[in-house]
């Protein structure tokens, strides 16, 4: 039996889930909430299910304090790099408990579809993105290999936007491999072969895209470096922190600017 | 039973559609005259269903008012620059429903069988594609992802100009991969080889196309944002223009310049 | 029965056919004689079942009459450059009827076998191939994709010249890949390895033979601009010239050019 | 019957072994104590069952007190530069046995499961890689074919510095082909396109990694060579030296640094 | 029965034959004695039947006084160069009766087996294939298709020359890909990797072989003009000169220069 | 049965020999003494089935004396440098018999198996293998197609001491494709990308390597042509010569240098 959940809630957090997330993940809620003996489902349930869906289970790993720091300075600089671009969706949750091959996780799930994916939102994504990685090199002057998945996920961003969707000085051309059905009819496909002249443009877009969001990240974290301790402190003392949890840190996330809505 | 048809319009319709198309248009028709119990099938039926043929069924999707106005000047802006453009057919509906992938179409169904297809009906071509992205940067002093469709069909249509129609600076020489049987007999296969060099012409004069015909774009949308505000604004509260109303708002098309009959 | 047939003119409309094309020749001719109810069949049924055999059947497209008056003078374009050449063999017909993906054609049938094939006449070749576009551009002051196919043609001789016959500046050195046994055994299969540099040159080479070829069609058309008119308003009216009405408007072609017998 | 192990160090010594590898050896640990009719496994017989777990059986070859001297210097050129470098994790075991390919071999396995792979860390790894190569040159002025592999490794780790870690001074991009799939659904495949310029400065940056790491490997052992030196003759005369006997030369390793712990 | 046979001279003429090309022969050389009625096969059929099992058979084709004065001049053209090579072998057969592909051929079948090829003789042989080229640019100014196969060929002695058998200003090294086995075993497969530098450096190499042995060629039938036109006046009227019948022209070739025996 | 084999003596000659090469080596070895109606099997006959197990029969060509001569020069220059370098094995047997595709052989067993494969001896090895081209050109001012072999394998070593070895001046780097299991577990599998500037640099260094290489061996024949034209001449005369019989009259070769023992 389900009660007393609050289905906004629960819609909200699960935007961008499949059906068959959706089926998983209320199992793993009745299973959950079976295992303490509870007659209802409660949000709770929800909440833990939704996230074992989509990252996989805890995992107990051994870690030194400073493994732990580490992690904690990690995800609390996706969250403050989050937390000031003023078209992110706000951070929803963060974690420093391990998950898959994750150490650990910031959640920001969106507040409803993306209409319009904007230039403006994307580059801030990347920005966010780089707010892991800044965060390790401004307080211990250090990297992680932790930090690939993040690159990697950035620098195809990067690349989409300067590659298929113009967005860069090389104008609204397209350089990737293309299928298509015309409107009309008709059917084309054709492997794009550039010149090494115009893949060095491209290549050097990306990078200027990948260069100027890392530095703004770093640029925010240095900033806020006071907030990002606390969320930091915050972090390693109760492991994961609710959405409500952070803004009680670094304050309440103002509305989505109007033109990225 | 089908009735009343205006059978020239409807062949006007649907120029460029398969027997498949037709057959699946037909019994589209059909089904939506039996939904509304109407015992015959009235034009607007066949209109609907050629659309839905083409473009899928309607989809509803939560959207913000912001999203549906960047929709609808993305869409006029389209129109708007396929209106200015003497060569090209006249708009026959414009619209901010979505259907499958997209937010919003612009049909602009060809008259009649181009029998000749020549660069300047195919320059305007790309720079009508142009049309969307060109006001969304106008309007928004943004870009987003939605034109990313556009920009690969202008991007194939000009490489197809440099490349195998020979109507660039490089002149009536082909470059692309080649499968052809003589008037005599013999066959001909042969890869193209094509030096960096060269690739990097071909690259610059593809590019060269597209610049030049974006800039048009924001020129014409620049010098008629009057009617574009119209168009959009029309767009926002009416969701479909039929080609009529859009007149009613920048005028009457002249007929096609003669040279590309 | 067969009858009447001047058997020489046929043999000589039909040097480079394969048998095939012979006896799919004879039957159509058949048929179509038989259709007419004629018990004969004459020559002038194997000249239409000749060139149905090579181009396919006619195709009836609705068209402008600026359709037809583009297509006239691109058919035309390729006449009069044939028959300023003194290498090529003389028009043996010219139409504006489409049949199959052509919308018009002029045969250019070998008078005889071409025992050598020599540099002259390749280039001739080619420049006739550029004639359509040329008269394109010299009447309309308009490219059309219907050239497409003679650009390709035209690259693909020229490429040749330069890749297998040393025919350009490049010497007498073979670029193109290999397979060959020699004379006293002995089996060659060579990949051809070709640095950026010389790939370079070579797309010089061609580009050079395409530009020099398409400026020699396009002067040969202003000076005959006035035939060029008087067979292009004969096709308009006639569609279909055969090489006795072509030549009473140019002129009687001159016996070939010696060296290229 | 397993008796009086020391499970702690035992787990030390198969940090990331597979169950494979665990059932493996100790299966092979009891085939041991059992050729030696001990009634009890002992800690050796896990030991050199680990050993040949992950190296193979022991190999004898000819060798001249040449041949045995250079592998010596070599393993003691790893291990010093290892000893040297402060999180790097201890040397376990030191070897001029024969085993599969390899003429000796210096075993360091990790002290417990990194969380955190650091630059630092790896760039010590890399470093302690060269430090067979360096020996040889230090000592012989020679080079040999056998750093082949440590050369290998270090590449590979100097590359995915490089190309996925964003540790390089081309800063947190990615350069390496990708399939993702995000936390939101969607999924991301395709191959890298890199242009000739950006590979060039990727092909420099991994080369300035491997080089600096040379040089202070060499570095190292220029310095330490009294400390070469002894445990190359304690090597030639014992052919193996445990961790402890290796440390009663160049003295105990000082705990990791902190940061990489 | 076969009789009066000089079997050295038969030896002589199928250098270079397999087993099977001698069969063909004997069987084809028994054939043409019975066809004209003879009771023995005559040194005449084992000719005639060697060239036949090597070209094909005897091919008619019509051709006009020009084309034969044109390949009579391109196989002169080969016989006086190689005539004037002082390492090439004797010319033994020159004709202008089309055989399979060819319109004529010129045999140079070797004395014997070459033990050792040289460089000396490699660039006589690439040499003695431009004749054909160079005689006709020499007396007609034009160049015909029918060079290809020279042309191929010589390619492809001259790239042996510069990848494989160290004989260019590139050094005795290999550049193509390499399969092999060495002499104590251990084996080798490598897809050769080169630079477009190294690429360029080869291209020019085979080039400059080839321009060389075409400026060879070129001034050799400038200076022996007056053979080249009896040669090819010979032709014309005899269609084929047996090796005596040229030498006759020419006079006789002295004996293989000793170096290349 | 087998008696009197110095087993020493044939151990060392079968260094490197299969188990097959061994079984097959034996077998000969009896079949050739039964054919000499021998009962024992004697060390010549042990010789005599290594060589063929490796190289095939012996096989009569027809040669000149010139033929001859210059094989005898190619392998006495093979012999020579071999001879004159420290660290190579000394010369087993030299012969001009031709066996397989070879016109002859130089034999240069390993003492024993290398431990250490050093840059010293893999430099020497190319030396050594350079010296057949580089008496060819001393002596006759001529290369031959014959050494295309040695240069093949010579390249191989030389590419091997660049791009595996980390021989070069590009330092301890891999260049080479990578497939790899790490100690600890993990498997790598990348294909190398190397931009055109590192190739190019690669390819300088391999070719700096075998030029450095043959003028060494030139250098060596230069200053030792009394002894390469009488190891030479004793070829011609005996076509086989064992070691002793060339160390007769080069000296006996000192043993190798102590570094590359």
């Amino acid at each position: 039996m389900v009660r007393d959940i609050d289905w906004d809630k629960a819609a909200k957090r699960t935007v961008g889930f499949s059906g068959a997330d959706l089926e998983n993940m209320l199992n793993e809620a009745a299973i959950q909430a079976a295992r303490k003996n509870k007659t209802e489902i409660e949000f709770s349930d929800i909440e833990e299910a939704a996230t074992k869906v989509k990252l996989g289970p805890e995992k107990k790993r051994l870690q030194t304090d400073l493994d732990r720091k580490m992690t904690a300075y990690h995800e609390a600089g996706h969250a403050i790099v989050t937390y000031a671009l003023p078209n992110m969706d706000p951070v929803h949750r963060i974690s420093i408990v391990s998950r898959g091959m994750a150490l650990g996780f910031t959640l920001i799930p969106p507040q409803r579809d993306r209409i319009h994916e904007t230039k403006t939102h994307l580059l801030e994504q990347i920005t966010s993105m780089m707010g892991g990685r800044a965060a390790e090199a401004l307080i211990f002057s250090e990297m992680t290999s932790g930090a690939a998945n993040d690159i990697d996920k950035a620098t195809m961003l990067a690349k989409n936007m300067v590659v298929e969707y113009g967005m860069s000085d090389l104008g609204p051309i397209n350089f990737g491999p293309t299928v298509d059905t015309t409107e009309w009819g008709g059917r084309y496909m054709m492997d794009s072969k550039i010149s090494p002249d115009m893949q060095s443009k491209i290549d050097s877009e990306v990078k200027k895209i990948i260069d100027k969001s890392y530095q703004k990240a770093t640029s925010i974290l240095s900033k806020m470096k006071d907030k990002l301790d606390r969320v930091a402190e915050e972090l390693i003392k109760k492991e994961t922190l609710e959405g409500e949890e952070f803004e009680k840190i670094v304050g309440t996330k103002p509305a989505l600017a109007k033109i990225n809505s």
